[in-house]
């Protein structure tokens, strides 16, 4: 039986046929790889997944975590114990530390590969897996700027799976805008036990995923702070930023959690989905504890003072094309579910039949059933070519043979970032959308899973930044930096894909549909010239929102056609099964094409008409 | 302080301003009526809604009932208290037969104003009010087609707010496809109590709303089931369908409650959203009581035999309507409250401002935020004014001067009723996604509202026929029957609007989107004209959900560019509040001519070129 929550078949395509991971096992890094082995790993991640994920993933959702009075005025988290035991498995499997170095017992997979693996857990059950995203970006993090002490202390622990981490940014007062952060890290007088410098930090962190819990034997937290100046003032803005390891307890001689630091939880967040991932509320120095017998929660710097948001974004680009993943694999996730259910469902018939004496027909009979059904295939196996092509550009970047080949995927991965982030994010809880709408009544009721995949898929829009700060960053920094030099290698990629359409032997019809892609690509091109061009930065940004969107689903168009080109080619003397695959991808590029790529069409005449809308409008006249 | 419940100046302006609904009291029907008894049913429904609704709406939806066994093996369900008090409070106002003859100890309201007042309990409290509506559909398709003894019996009781009603329609193998209904309703070879012929009724009902509770002394459910012919047999299709009146308990000789007959609550679906209102599956007839002393549910023929569904259709357009009101005021709400949080949240910069010491600003200056804010806006008093336009007709289809003007707003009421059912059901759930977006992480919590507006409001779509199956009522019924009548109807109405906007003194604004109306509406006349020339049945249906969707954004585009017409005449001399109000119109139809009618032109196109592309897609492909 078909896995209803990937479908290997397609990941499969995306890795080995189209984005030909295989190649990569000839460099250095890669060297004792083989398509062998990375299968190998796909298998162990869909077993685990399968028998450990998926089973819990509605009792957590209907069992959310809940802070219990642990004595002393101290509160802690009770969880049900299947998420344990599944986080167990994963670590114990190797899996934490499957993208690392040999040197910190890891995998060295590459980034396509890894990806491709922790998909099968977010798809499973994402409120279970974000425990370990969110460890592995803390020791991303780290590997990039934090010592080797502390590497040793903190890292290694948490890629053998005995430590977890978070990533603690926003205040309460600060979510998007994290330059008005207020969190106080003061130089402590006195020194950690190897004679390394610390910091007293006090003040409040919201929206701490993973922020307490007993699944781990600690909880190493990186968070944003500001050192004061000399004369006891944070630094406003974002030049003020330091980052620093704040563990919830402080490790003994050994390197074994002791004492206990001060960071509690103060309160747990209830969200609509994801709610198997305790997200808190901490208070960091409060004075419930008194580490070393002094006020304030112990932390140590990482990196230089004031470098902290720097550093922090070095995870960045990985940790949205991370939330990107996520969105596509909720969607396909979904979708699966909802193929499943169209095929056996038995309702209606055609609207040529009369007889009511016929039987009924599957619902996947209904045109309209497959209208939603190969909508879902297109946005969400739309979704995954995307992310995991930014992925794969991630490998590139980092071992790629020549510099030049380096910095051009950079730059490809700097422009498509805020899109593979954002289009899965829209377009994949669309999807989850009309998963309940296959499944009519039945979708709507928590007996079925699609509704809880459409609570949990919402949360993407929001976090790792806003839909809205993404389309600024797409618009505002990454189509105008370097002089437009990141525009540049997305058009050069494009063309590419567009000149094999017009390679011997190719179908007419995708002929014309590189055509209409070039076009469009044309026009973002012209509209992005247009917007700068208008001379008024508030009228150039007021849209970002719309061009993030229209560029978005011109790109996922690219990623279509080059999907359906290789189909294509590999549908000639293919076997029947693998055909009706090829058919299939070929299929959904032209839904995407008559159905999708023409909604850009009055978005960039919108953007092209400078629209002052929304800019003009009044508070008063709401 | 504004209501966060509904705007009473936009009420206000729709019904007043816009329908003109105190013309209505020069009618024989309302001729007791005035602008003053209007306001004052308004005034009370806002009091009761705000006092006894809205404060149990989150509590509503944390506490869903729940099925307790009640000995004997039967099962009731508990129910907050909040529920009832709310409830009881509604009816000894007399609001249940707020529409309904005197001689009902009705109020005789108009429908627009009617479904006005009833607007603010939904607003207040989707899951609470289902109860209302549900007995009000019930009482009015009784009215049509029981006898006086079935009036006095059940529908005094149901408009006094004594007994509550039900609709069973759907059972597990038939939802959308009701003429697969196999409920059984046998002669009983006794008579009832007063000599009526009675029925016994075996079968099950799934998706049965306010199905069980202990929230009024009875419930009368009206149920779908089909008469065997003489051979025993079903006969197939809809017209074997009946429809009777099968009450939770049978009454004795003063017309109170009595005996228990044999309807009992077989298991409550756990919905995503709507939590409050409860959802049964029912099992008629299994036996567990035997009323009379005989086996099978006691049932009273409403009408005549195997008119059933003509019978129950009676109240459909009126029961969709208020879907589609539903869904408005969701938005609304939701749209209220984020307009609240966006003018008291402050968060971030302008992009011209460099300074991090200048203090943070409302993120309703965030040009992105106004425009989610204008979306919303757009959205749901667009879905407002088309749910109110079309109440309007069914005062106009049953009260106009002349017969033509009757008939003429019948024709256009049908062809807007799929339209006012699914359009909001569609937005107004976007408009509440973007509430979410505007409160960021907040929206995504349990804490606040509005994740609650999104999940209610995600039912819409679904109940009383799925988006799909109204996309084929509109294209495959009301644009074709009657030789097209319908359309013509609407292309006079739409007409008018249009030649309004070529009145001197009109702003020139107004007369450009006058025009792009127009080629619209000319280009939908011309795609159905398309549509039915292809010949092919199939063909002509297979995108049904698109034309739905492109004819819904036209219409509402007309709805706007009526309401900025009007508006535009009210601004000059108007005082300072009522003059920030029409620009806020003014910019909201600006908002939708501008960002959303362009959107139907892609729309359009496809349909015009009678795309085969999900017809063709086949089930091994995907």
């Amino acid at each position: 039986m078909q896995s209803k929550i990937l479908s290997r078949r397609d990941l499969d395509f995306l890795l080995f046929e189209w984005l030909d991971a295989e190649s990569l096992t000839s460099r250095a890094r890669f060297v004792d790889h083989s398509r062998e082995t990375f299968s190998a790993a796909l298998d162990t991640a869909e077993q685990i997944a399968t028998d450990l994920f998926a089973p819990h993933n509605k009792k957590s959702d209907c069992n959310e975590p809940t802070m219990c009075e642990a004595g002393a005025g101290a509160a802690i988290v009770a969880i049900i114990p299947e998420v344990k035991t599944a986080l167990d498995a994963f670590a114990a499997a190797g899996l934490m530390a499957a993208g690392q170095d040999y040197e910190y017992d890891g995998m060295q997979l590459p980034c396509v590969v890894e990806k491709a693996v922790m998909a099968w857990f977010t798809a499973a059950n994402v409120a279970t897996s974000a425990y370990i995203f969110l460890t592995i970006a803390n020791a991303n993090t780290l590997l990039k700027c934090a010592t080797p002490r502390q590497v040793e202390q903190f890292v290694r622990p948490m890629l053998a799976g005995r430590f977890f981490g978070t990533m603690c940014l926003s205040e309460p007062q600060a979510g998007s805008s994290l330059s008005d952060i207020t969190t106080r890290a003061e130089p402590d007088p006195a020194d950690g036990p190897d004679g390394e410098r610390q910091y007293r930090l006090t003040g409040n962190k919201m929206w701490i995923s993973a922020g307490e819990h007993d699944l781990a034997g600690n909880i190493v937290h990186l968070v944003l702070a500001k050192i004061p100046g000399p004369d006891g003032c944070l630094i406003p803005g974002v030049k003020g930023i330091s980052l620093f390891i704040v563990p919830k307890f402080l490790l003994d001689e050994h390197g074994a959690p002791g004492e206990r630091n001060d960071v509690v939880l103060a309160g747990l967040n209830h969200k609509m989905g994801n709610r198997g991932t305790t997200n808190c509320l901490l208070n960091f120095g409060e004075g419930k504890y008194q580490p070393g017998g002094r006020a304030g929660a112990v932390g140590y710097l990482v990196g230089a003072p004031h470098q902290g948001l720097a550093n922090m974004f070095h995870m960045m680009n990985e940790a949205r094309i991370g939330v990107g993943l996520g969105a596509a694999v909720l969607g396909v996730t979904a979708y699966l579910h909802a193929l499943d259910y169209a095929r056996n469902r038995p309702q209606g018939r055609h609207p040529t039949e009369k007889d009511p004496v016929k039987p009924q027909v599957a619902i996947i009979r209904h045109t309209d059933v497959r209208r939603m059904l190969l909508a879902q295939k297109a946005y969400t196996e739309g979704a995954m070519a995307l992310v995991l092509y930014c992925a794969r550009l991630v490998d590139e970047q980092h071992s790629a043979d020549t510099q030049a080949a380096r910095r051009d995927a950079g730059r490809l991965l700097d422009f498509l970032t805020p899109i593979a982030k954002s289009w899965p994010a829209q377009w994949c809880v669309e999807a989850n959308s009309l998963a309940i709408q296959v499944h009519g009544g039945y979708g709507y009721t928590r007996e079925y899973n699609v509704e809880q995949f459409y609570r949990d898929n919402r949360l993407n829009a929001i976090h790792e930044g806003t839909h809205g700060i993404h389309g600024l960053d797409l618009l505002g920094r990454k189509a105008s930096i370097q002089d437009g030099a990141l525009l540049r290698s997305v058009s050069a990629a494009l063309t590419r894909t567009v000149a094999g359409a017009h390679l011997p032997g190719v179908a007419a019809e995708l002929l014309a549909y590189a055509a209409q892609l070039e076009a469009s690509w044309q026009q973002v091109e012209a509209v992005t010239t247009a917007l700068y061009a208008c001379g008024d930065l508030n009228k150039t940004l007021a849209n970002a929102s719309v061009y993030l969107e229209a560029v978005g689903h011109v790109v996922v168009a690219w990623m279509w056609l080059d999907q359906a080109l290789l189909a294509s080619t590999r549908l000639a003397g293919a076997a029947a099964l693998d055909a009706d695959f090829y058919r299939g991808k070929l299929q959904a590029c032209r839904y995407f094409f008559h159905w999708e790529l023409p909604k850009v069409q009055p978005q960039l005449e919108l953007l092209a008409s400078i629209d002052t809308t929304t800019l003009d409008m009044q508070d008063a006249w709401f």
